[in-house]
């Protein structure tokens, strides 16, 4: 037992939000994806349902919209009995003036459990759980450029999943990892969990020097900086940087960072190629190895209903 | 058991449909009542759930929009285990020429149990009920400037959960009273429940002395009306009041009738604040006192579920 | 048992997709009729609720948009006890350039159970059932003017209940039968069925004379085409056909083709009137019509939600 101002534990250490992957511990991280193993089997089951949240509410209150990951938290809470109830959050009384925290004020009084949040702001998920009342519990679903801590815990569920074992591997994180939030939470966790080498790889624009300062090696060349990886994360590319100054042209982009088949050679022979999706085939990623062997990218969305399941019985669990 | 015309009562008297206040005997009023204070408890509870409504179909038909209403709508009615669809009736038929008649055989012969309607026109719950099939019941939740019945009856649980009793009490409703059909559910619910002062204060704009015709005392002055209440139920002014000839600005408006802290000292010291919400910090009331000890507006929202639990579970139980 | 190449059926010949009433044969057309029978009494009672789908996911993938028909299938779906989960495609991750078969593969990976399917361009449900992980169930709800199974069905269903035999009915389909995937579905159900003439009615420019091919007769006039009916199925005149080349004027429209009372007297003295909904009155059939003693609308509606319990119910109980 021990006392801690980390706004996602309570005074026993336990995790009541789940906010971010940083800040938490090894022990932490490693009982979310224990606890997400036994729920990757319900996902098989004939009646893939169990009762660890029945009667509960939960809130799915996305700021900024994502069907996809709105409905993969729906899955989770609706495996797992819970009640769900999606706002429309852009048409609801945010537009009549009321502010964040009378909106949550609000919510929390209809005897609210869970609040899954996205918002385009880096942080509003933090003052959320800071003003909520102590029964409810907040589960960020990614915030602006700060992190997407789910996403970054199903990526190191994973990556347990095919290599076993973090201390003896090379991962690279290969985009867009200025602006992205995914990028962020695996770096966080992998190191935590003792990946002895993270890699981030991309144009200058993107992967700025300053990284390294996240205990991370920077590279600007594509083969270079996944050579021997175990494991390559590709990031999405996001339209909107493609028509800016940042970049010249997606077929170039493709030229550079996209990941081929020849190129991915320079991996090890059993590295496997993830991605958080949705995925711009020919832009960030080759078709073919979207589609190939060596391509756990389908498997990452399975094992994403689990640990959401786990993440949202485990905060339920614990008192603020 | 009396026969009556009242399209809210079968034969026998009881309540098939809630379309207003008005017409509820206080019998009536009180058994809804005393039902939420049974489920106010089950809200509480680890599994807020409780089997009444299972199997039944609720219908949320918002032809205006609402997101909060209909949310606590689609909450009471899951928390009494029934099946929920939230129709969004204007990218449907309505949008195909179909009549509204012609939408409601439809989904009454899904076999709907229960449809919770909120229509800008006032009147059309009542046209609805009088048109459903007999297994179906309405229940209004907010018509044009008419009614909205859910509202009052949650505002007098709130009142008679922290005054006891209604015979002794005073209550002035402060603002937009013209438009308000929270006013008039409150108006109708406070008499007939045996509130023997009724008072309404807002500019003359906003509270013709019209409304004296209601049984209730008419002030322009926000420190006279409100002395020596019991209760001071502030009403919402809309945004699109401020703009328009009926008021000079939202700042002029909270200097007039805007509550502080100041002005409450008026009331009684033991008077209570509500406010239906969303709330205009700054606008109908001062952030201080929304947030200060009189406050109970966060408890009406709480008790707002409970009270739409008894409504839906009370006429689901008796036939047409 | 029989081998196919058919793609609704598994290698034992039992229904694992329903993407369309062509290529089903009478013994599977009658085991799903006789299974909804089944549902259409337990929409009536007071728990509306079976547990064939419990834990199921069920994905209303609504490429086109309908939220009447997306109804009936939420409904059907939770009255199974399936967990619904439905899909904003619009707002979603397509609007991201993702592709069809990436959006399903994702979903799939989820531990989807069934995917209904509505879609502007022909054949979607095809592709998406031939592309589909083998857990993975497709239900046609609608694609282009290809086929609307579940409402053929469910107009089978209607004409079983109140005629009793497919083997000596006069069945007429009138109106715009060039653009009406539903009578496709219809005509496919009712040969299939054993019904010995079906006729085609409306102007050459939505009855073309190649509809002669499918087997049926073509009629340009109403009283004839409806002559010694024993059923007679209206479609609905698509808003935009009318603003069109292709016809002068709703009213001339309703001169010539709009079903009355008059012009019924032509059919025989007891047939029955059905349309697939929502309703142009007084432009393909006239208000005294619909609301008459002959009119099955209603009714149709009411098997259509036991229609569709039936569907999801056999496809999910077969592996492919």
């Amino acid at each position: 037992m021990f006392l801690s101002k980390n706004p996602q534990l309570n005074s026993h250490g336990e995790l009541i939000h789940l906010l971010s992957t940083e800040g938490l511990s090894r022990e932490h991280l490693t009982h979310i994806l224990d606890t997400a193993a036994q729920f990757v089997s319900i996902n098989d089951r004939e009646v893939k349902k169990v009762p660890l949240l029945r009667g509960k509410s939960v809130f799915n209150l996305f700021f900024e919209n994502s069907t996809r990951t709105r409905t993969t938290f729906e899955i989770a809470a609706k495996r797992l009995s819970a009640d769900v109830f999606n706002l429309d959050i852009a048409r609801s009384s945010a537009s009549k003036g009321e502010s964040l925290l009378d909106t949550i004020a609000n919510l929390s009084a209809m005897a609210a459990d869970i609040f899954v949040v996205r918002h385009s702001e880096s942080g509003a998920p933090y003052l959320i759980a800071q003003n909520v009342a102590p029964h409810v519990h907040v589960v960020n679903a990614g915030d602006g450029r700060h992190a997407h801590p789910t996403q970054g815990l199903l990526d190191m569920y994973t990556i347990r999943h095919y290599k076993g074992d973090f201390t003896n591997l090379r991962v690279a994180i290969v985009g867009d990892v200025l602006h992205s939030r995914v990028a962020r939470s695996d770096i966080h966790a992998l190191t935590t969990l003792g990946c002895p080498e993270v890699r981030v790889v991309g144009p200058k624009t993107l992967v700025p020097a300053s990284f390294a300062q996240l205990g991370v090696q920077v590279f600007h060349e594509l083969e270079e900086g996944i050579r021997d990886c175990d494991v390559v994360i590709m990031l999405r590319l996001q339209n909107e940087r493609m028509s800016g100054a940042l970049l010249p042209s997606s077929q170039e982009y493709f030229h550079s960072f996209g990941l081929t088949h020849e190129k991915l050679l320079r991996a090890k022979p059993d590295a496997i190629v993830m991605h958080p999706g949705p995925i711009n085939r020919g832009v960030e990623i080759d078709s073919a190895v979207v589609d190939g062997a060596q391509s756990v990218i389908l498997p990452q969305v399975t094992f994403g209903i689990a640990v959401r399941m786990a993440v949202m019985s485990i905060v339920a669990s614990h008192d603020a």
